[in-house]
């Protein structure tokens, strides 16, 4: 689908081309472009050898200036017709595409207010589903930054204990679940704290992520420290890095929020972004048929309660600094409607309402050779269309163990 | 402190030398040993550069045998007596020292019976103090690896939102405390799961870590998700990784584990470390008259209910793989005994019971200028002493913020 990869768009990414090399690269349609070649062509503003490397962090580092003007000089190169892009393009099906940077921290929030006020009366179906901070604070976790994979690269269902009739049982989870959600990518470092109005200075554009989550895992595990070996067995990421500048056009109004958030999260101006998110499941059957996979959510990052520029703010108000390529993530993108449930745990109401597969089959949870498709894009509706293209895996079973 | 830098220690780091270069470097009494020098003169069988680098991750990555028998090749050098040694020396006083390793994830445990359900009585009093699988696993959560200083680097006391009169407020921490625990530093890196039998082959040994704790911040935030800002702020570590083989002669039976633990987790011989540690708190006045802080408590790594191949094999159990350089600690290494508390949420009974200072004043929790330092070390009871050095660290003041 090269639709959404037009000249509004030019995102960045990392690609292992044919010729071994592996640079840094924009995609235009079906092609990807390579930056390096151009950069030492002379035609991209950058210091040498910081689009041949094995991710954008350096790259990214450099800052917003350097890695926006890029981008325009990018965008004239593409309309001035001259042979450098043509020179530079190798066809999309002929390259490796990589993890577009190397986390080095990973922090998943919980911004969706829809998702979190499901999820909590689900899991905590005794209290209040949320907690008594959370209209306060947008509620966040460190994540495995190790565990992170690029689309395509296959999931192994996790094993881990859960509570069994005898005691806990190691065994393979059976309440595997997605989270569609959208990741921010830091572009320049900084020490913390960092003010709401930090954001397009500090954070280069979004990819989208599937926080992978064994259910049961998660549940028996989590307290009073949190999720641990339920998330950190795999995070995917999509390739490619759209930038905010492209994404510029779709900002609109965050959502009211009540109570006022206290000065250091207050945010002024449009800072949600109408990126819309879908979610498909498709099992081994469907795949090997060739059939669609099934719709399970669709929803917008302008759902989000709380907005970019206040995760950035609060994950650094006690001094944390970030560093290029660190991510963090929206947490499941789930809206208020009954079609845009971002996980199986709200879509199949905790595995009591399977989803009915175009095959026949249900799903509470998912199933070994599954495939999970997270689809991104913005406009399309009379507007450019800018895609952020996709992340898409295969649970793979849980491997076998000794004993 | 030069005692327990002989050569039974010989442990790694990193070193900015007087004349600008950072190399790997080992320590031997109260000289730095410059091992890039060694290296390059063809006494240490590693790659070209490998201990050129600002950080030991690419060193340890190559795998126990290599940096086993770098450790080895070293202690020969000593003994033989030779001019290398000496040339390659460089007063202790003349360095900076580095933090060891780049971390790229950071987990923090919940390895002691002790602390965890002192912690729980403190801070959950209406529940059982232990959550139910607690016996089971090691509790644990992912933190901020961005956030990791090496000793000597103060600690800014971090603002967050707490509960106030009002409404939460945006204030400096008031309830600031120190965590005293050990560190595992990962050498070769490897996909999981990881047996416990496969602890030696892939931690190349153990740090000091004060995993800095706001209280207030942290038990305002931490429901459902575990901690975020109440501890990303600042974690400290000490310079000198000391290896397990160094470490050896001082393996113990673990504690008796009752449940037994999963198959996967069970672990077969003497796999405590008799380390101990001990954390001491110096206010700023205290530390202008050079009095020595008060001793807040001291105890021993081998107190842990949980041992380190088996935090190992619980963090890799779902397939996450380890890399070079990634840390997992124990968490506050506290034993049974009153004066074995290493936290001051433990010690002071979460500010209930102040500690006296000798300069007459009290500490429910840090103030301002308070010097932390974690001292560990292993023998010195007519075996050998191998000290794991210190961490220390002083609180700074809260930055202002705008607002």
């Amino acid at each position: 689908m090269s639709d959404g990869f037009g000249i509004e768009n030019l995102p960045f990414g990392v690609a292992r081309l044919p010729d071994g090399r592996t640079v840094g690269a924009s995609r235009l349609g079906d092609a990807v472009l390579d930056l390096d070649r151009l950069s030492a062509a002379g035609l991209l503003d950058v210091p040498e050898g910081v689009l041949a490397q094995p991710s954008l962090n350096a790259f990214l580092g450099l800052g917003r200036p350097v890695y926006g003007g890029v981008r325009r000089a990018l965008a004239r190169l593409v309309e001035d017709g001259g042979p450098a892009v043509g020179a530079a393009s190798v066809p999309l099906g002929d390259v490796d595409l990589l993890p577009p940077v190397a986390v080095g921290d990973f922090v998943d929030f919980s911004a969706s207010i829809h998702h979190a006020t499901r999820a909590g009366r689900l899991l905590r179906p005794e209290g209040d589903p949320l907690p008594p901070q959370w209209r306060h604070l947008p509620v966040a976790y460190h994540g495995r930054a190790g565990s992170i994979v690029v689309s395509g690269a296959g999931v192994l269902r996790p094993r881990g204990l859960v509570p069994g009739d005898g005691g806990p049982a190691f065994v393979p989870s059976a309440a595997l679940d997605l989270e569609a959600e959208v990741g921010f990518v830091v572009g320049a470092g900084a020490r913390g704290p960092l003010p709401t109005t930090a954001f397009a200075d500090h954070v280069a554009g979004l990819v989208l992520v599937n926080d992978w989550s064994a259910r049961d895992i998660q549940a028996y595990e989590s307290r009073p420290l949190g999720p641990f070996n339920g998330k950190s067995f795999a995070t995917s990421v999509s390739p490619w890095l759209v930038t905010l500048d492209a994404l510029a056009p779709y900002r609109r109004p965050g959502p009211v929020q009540d109570p006022a958030p206290a000065h250091h999260l207050a945010v002024a101006g449009p800072w949600a972004y109408d990126v819309r998110v879908e979610v498909t499941v498709a099992s081994a059957a469907m795949t090997a048929a060739g059939t669609p996979g099934l719709s399970v959510g669709c929803s917008s990052l302008a759902e989000l309660y709380w907005t970019g520029p206040q995760l950035l703010a609060h994950a650094t108000a006690n001094g944390a600094g970030v560093r290029p390529g660190d991510l963090f993530a929206s947490g499941t993108v789930s809206g208020p409607s009954p079609g845009s449930l971002m996980c199986l745990l709200e879509a199949t109401e905790r595995g009591s309402r399977p989803l009915a597969l175009p095959d026949g089959t249900g799903r509470r949870w998912l199933e070994d050779g599954d495939t999970v498709t997270v689809r991104g894009w913005a406009g399309g509706d009379g507007r450019p269309l800018v895609s952020l293209g996709e992340v898409s895996a295969t649970i793979l079973p849980a491997i076998e163990t000794e004993g």
